[in-house]
């Protein structure tokens, strides 16, 4: 196949808790021993969230270096993806480890809702992050939750806030925001042929979709999200 | 024509001042006398903002109730939009002028980014603004900035939160949001029919695109704003 299929592990995401789900990683260490198996398993990304020790999403530079240091020891070769997303309102703490240049990070450049709330990307914040990246050399995984998110990174990329070739992961599946329709993501493909055609994609599928957007991405010749 | 195209005029706007533009009407007598002229050149309905005396954005119910008097008298006929938008932040005040029991009002269902900010519609905000025209009996015009909107108020139609058939505005040309698109906007157009055969819908294009979106609109079957 000259176009592997690249699987991306999110073992952890921003939100469950042990009390969601006794298996979910929470400390660095039952992070990397978790990343590890999916990695022997043939998971080629990892994309990591940080937790505080009470398991509310964090941002602390300290806890991604660990968890930096501990994937490049035990999985080597692994692709390291930081979040900068899920904690809504936090400003640039959302960015504090780009420093450490991992070889990628999520970057959100618009807003949506999500089940509750307002997920707040507001712009200065987007070009901060998206400028830091650049300065660091990390390449970002643009989260497009919406349509023109994938218009948005292209802009980006056109006057040079975003280096190219973009790789943008379309998430469905989140409450309030785009539901799981597959005529949606093969629009979401096309757009993504259109307008930046040297661009990758992966499908991520929040919950319960899941399984159904790893299917539709690897029908269709994308990466995955697992 | 069987389905002869709707006229919508949009007089104020949230932001334009009288240093932007001398001829943008501010007072409540400039916009009755302004609506005039546009219903007596065709338009039907009317999407109307109000104006603090600084000319800053205002949700005064007094306002648009004097307003709404004003239009009904001298248009009689013409539909009456109020706006529930563009005040970010401002919460439930958005809503206070649903009591007046317009003929319509804009909703939005999501949130997204705006050139300088984030244009929050929280979802519980949305679902208030929902019940109150529900309430008051007032139908709403989906302002879809981004598809997943649409999808939105396809689903709070489904659940009884918004009462059909749903008219949806397709919102281009906003910095930061969705661009004026043909293939984005024929893809609108495709996903309304799929999702709700039975909606209407019209197109709005902000600042230099109104045009563009005007002949898109009319040539596709829809409603304009101008
Ligand atoms: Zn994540
Ligand atoms: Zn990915
Ligand atoms: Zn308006
Ligand atoms: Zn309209």
């Amino acid at each position: 196949m000259s176009n592997p299929c690249i699987l991306c592990v999110a073992i952890t995401g921003s939100l469950p808790t042990k009390a969601n789900n006794p298996a979910v990683p929470i400390t660095v260490a039952e992070q990397i021993e978790s990343t590890q198996e999916a990695f022997e398993a043939g998971a080629t990304i990892a994309h990591c969230h940080v937790r505080n020790d009470d398991q509310t999403p964090s941002s602390d530079p300290a806890k991604f270096a660990a968890l930096k240091e501990g994937l490049e020891k035990h999985c080597p070769g692994m692709i390291i993806q930081l979040s900068t997303g899920g904690r809504s309102g936090a400003g640039r703490t959302r960015g504090g480890m780009l420093p450490l240049s991992p070889d990628m990070a999520s970057l959100s450049v618009g807003s949506n809702n999500f089940p509750t709330r307002v997920y707040e990307n507001p712009p200065d914040l987007v070009d901060w992050l998206a400028a830091e990246m650049r300065t660091y050399g990390v390449k970002p995984e643009i989260e497009a939750f919406d349509l023109s998110h994938i218009h948005q990174a292209v802009a980006m990329q056109k006057d040079g806030r975003l280096k190219g070739p973009l790789h943008i992961q379309f998430v469905m599946g989140v409450k309030n925001a785009m539901p799981a329709d597959r005529d949606t993501f093969e629009y979401y493909i096309r757009t993504v042929k259109r307008l930046a055609p040297d661009a990758t994609w992966c499908g991520a599928g929040i919950g319960r979709v899941q399984a159904t957007l790893n299917e539709w991405s690897i029908a269709l010749g994308g990466h995955t999200r697992t």
